[in-house]
C-alpha cells in the first residue's frame, strides 16, 4: 500500500523495523541517541548550542501547539491567530480553551497571509503580545511565509509562535535569523518521515526558563520541560516517552542527513508535488490553489461534480489499487486530499497517477486528456 | 535483554513486531481493529456496553490523569488526593497546576489507605468533590484497595478518580460496581504488555457528555473525546493517534485474552513476585515493604548499607549480565525497583536473582544466605 496521507507518511523499511524493539526510556544508551536526536532537530530548526533547546512533548500535534500557546503567551493574555484553514482554526480553540484571548486575522484559505496584514492588525491591537501561525495549511495546502511574518512582527515589538507540523524539514526554517520568535513546533511523522507519537518544541531556552509555571499545566509547561531536563543532568524526559518512535526517529533522521538534509527534501517533494498536480490536472481535476500558492506538501483538488463521485468512494477505489489517500476534507468546498510527503517519489505520484486514472475510468467520472 | 522495569514492560515478539507497520488511522480497516480494543478495554475494566466508554488520550499517563481531573472536578473544585507515593504526590501536583484544589489525605508509602481515613477527611470537607487515588503505586509497590475507598466515597456522595495506570488489567476492577465512579485511568504500556504511547480512560458515558468544554483545555478535555467519537459514527480520534502503539495494543490484547484475562495475568504476576522477594531477601536484600503490604506489580528493595554500592553501579552491573532494571528510586529512603510485570515469567525471575547474585558478589557486598 502506497500512502499518499498528509500524514502519518509511508516510512522507510529501516525507520518502522525501528519500531519494533522494547527499550528502558531511562537507560543511558537510549540517553545518547535521544541527545542525538535533539541536537541534531536544534540544528535543522537553524537552533544554536546553548541558546535553543528541543523540549520534545509526548502525544499529538495539538499537544504541543497547546503547550506552547500555555507557556508563552500570559493567562488571559491576547494573540493574534492567522487563520486560513483547518488549523489556524485549531489553534484559535487551542488559545481560548486555555484561557487565552485570540484575536482572528481571518485570510482566504488560497493564498498565504500577507506580512502588511499582520503589521496592521498589530498596530490596530497593543494588548497583542503575540503571533500564532501555521506554516503549512494540511486542509487546502497553502503556505505562509514565518520569515515575512516575523519580520513584521519584530518590527511590532511582538513575539511569534510557528506551527510547523507539515512543514518542518522540508520548508527552510532559522530561528537563529528570527530573534522574534519564542517557539517552532512539529511532530515525528510529517517531513522527518517518522511515526506518530511526539510533538517537539525548539525553543531560546532564555524565554522558556522564564515562562516555567506559568502555563495553568504541568503536562503542558514547556519551561517546566526545560528545568527537568537542565536539572537531570541528561535532558532527560519528564514523564513515559514513546520511545520506539523516538528510537524510529533518530533512524528517520539519518536517512534524512543522508539525503541531503531539508534542500534535499524540498526538491523531492516539488518534484513529488509536480508530478503529481500536473498529472491530476491532465486527468481533469482542478486544483483547489492557483499554482503561485501551491504549498509542497499537499495537493487539494476539487472533487469533479459528476455523478457517482463521492470521496469515500473513490478513496475505497484507490486503495483496492493500492494507493491510501485522506478520506476527509477540511476546506469549504468538497475536496480531494493528496499528499506529496513521506518515504515517497516522483514515481510513486506516477502510480497513484496511474491508479486514480483507471478510478476515475471505473467510475465514469471524466476521461483522461488525449 | 530482560527489561524488569516498572513500564516500559518487556513485551511478546508479535506484539512489538505489529509496531513495524505504517497504518492511516482514518482507514477503515484501521478503525474496525480500533473499535475492537475499546470494546475489550471497556469489558476488562467492568464497564458495561452503552453505559461506558473507553477513550484514548495521546500521550503519556500524566496526561490523562490531568484530563480526567479537568473534565470531571469543576474549576476552582476540591478534590482529596490519596498520597502514599510518588504518583500520589504527581495527581496532586497535576490538580493544583490545572486550577484545581487539592487536598492531600498523606499516608504512609508502607501500606495502603483504609476507607475510614477517607470517609473521616471527607467529613471534615463538604466542600470536596471528588477523590483522587493511585490503584498501584510504582514508588513503593504499595497498593490501595478501588472498592473499599469507593464504598466510603460512595456513602459520602461524593466521586471517584482512580490511577490505575500501572495496575490496570492485573489487579480486578469493575466499574459497574462502582457508581461514584467517574473515570478509571491507564496506559497501553504496563499490565496490559504493549508499547507506550497512549493513555485511556473508561468512564461512564452521561455523566462525561454532561462534562464536555468545562476542561480548560480542548486538548484534555474527555467530554470532547466522546462527543467528537460520537459525532463521527464510528468512534473517531480526535486528532493523529500513535497508531502503531494501538495496532500493537490490539496484539497485545489478543495474548492477554487467550492468556486467560485479568485472574491469569494476576496470577502470573504474584507468582513472579513471590519468586522474586523470597529469591531476594535469601540474598540479604530487605524489602522496603511487610510482606502483608507487597502489591504484584513492582518489588521495592532497600539499597544495601555496603561499601561499593551504589544503584548506578549496580544496574550497570546487572545489564552487563542481560538485565535492566529502573535505574532510579522515588521513595524517602535509597531503594532498589524492580517490575514483575510485563511478557515475563518465574523462570525470569529466576534469571535475574542469578545475576543480582553474581552482582553482588562483584561488588563485594553480601554473600548469598546458605
Amino acid at each position: 500500500m502506497l500512502l499518499l496521507t498528509p500524514g502519518p507518511v509511508q516510512t522507510r523499511p529501516e525507520t518502522r523495523a525501528a519500531m519494533a524493539v522494547d527499550i528502558a526510556p531511562w537507560d543511558p544508551d537510549f540517553g545518547r541517541e535521544y541527545t542525538m536526536i535533539r541536537e541534531r532537530v536544534r540544528d535543522i530548526a537553524g537552533g544554536m548550542a546553548g541558546v535553543h533547546a528541543t523540549l520534545p512533548l509526548q502525544g499529538a500535534g495539538h499537544f504541543v501547539v497547546e503547550a506552547a500557546i500555555r507557556t508563552f503567551v500570559p493567562s488571559a493574555g491576547r494573540i493574534l491567530v492567522v487563520s486560513n484553514g483547518a488549523y489556524g482554526e485549531r489553534m484559535t480553540r487551542l488559545a481560548r480553551e486555555a484561557g487565552r484571548e485570540p484575536v482572528v486575522l481571518a485570510v482566504p484559505d488560497t493564498r498565504g497571509v500577507l506580512a502588511e496584514e499582520v503589521a496592521e492588525a498589530l498596530a490596530a491591537d497593543p494588548a497583542i503580545s503575540h503571533v500564532g501561525m501555521v506554516y503549512s495549511e494540511t486542509g487546502s495546502g497553502v503556505v505562509n511565509d514565518p520569515a515575512a511574518v516575523g519580520a513584521a512582527v519584530r518590527a511590532a515589538g511582538r513575539r511569534l509562535i510557528v506551527d510547523a507540523v507539515s512543514a518542518f524539514g522540508a520548508l527552510p526554517f532559522d530561528l537563529k535569523a528570527q530573534p522574534e520568535c519564542d517557539v517552532v513546533l512539529f511532530t515525528s511523522n510529517k517531513c522527518l518521515e517518522g511515526l506518530p507519537g511526539i510533538g517537539f518544541a525548539v525553543c531560546p531556552m532564555e524565554r522558556t526558563r522564564e515562562r516555567a509555571g506559568l502555563a495553568g499545566s504541568w503536562s503542558f509547561d514547556l519551561g517546566d520541560v526545560l528545568r527537568h531536563a537542565e536539572r537531570s543532568g541528561w535532558g532527560s524526559f519528564r514523564f513515559t516517552p514513546p520511545v520506539q518512535a523516538l528510537h524510529a526517529f533518530g533512524v528517520a533522521m539519518e536517512a534524512y542527513l543522508a539525503e541531503g538534509g531539508q534542500p534535499a527534501r524540498l526538491a523531492r517533494y516539488t518534484e513529488n508535488m509536480r508530478v503529481l498536480r500536473a498529472g491530476a490536472e491532465r486527468l481533469g481535476l482542478r486544483p483547489y490553489l492557483d499554482a503561485a500558492h501551491q504549498g509542497p506538501i499537499i495537493l487539494t483538488l476539487h472533487q469533479p461534480e459528476a455523478p457517482g463521485f463521492t470521496l469515500a468512494g473513490f478513496v475505497e477505489a484507490l486503495k483496492r489499487r493500492g494507493v491510501l489517500i485522506s478520506n476527509f476534507y477540511t476546506t469549504p468546498t468538497p475536496t480531494i486530499r493528496i499528499g506529496c510527503i513521506g518515504a515517497v517519489t516522483p514515481d510513486d505520484m506516477r502510480f497513484a497517477l496511474g491508479a486514480m486514472a483507471g478510478v476515475l475510468d471505473e467510475l465514469g467520472v471524466t476521461r483522461r486528456a488525449a
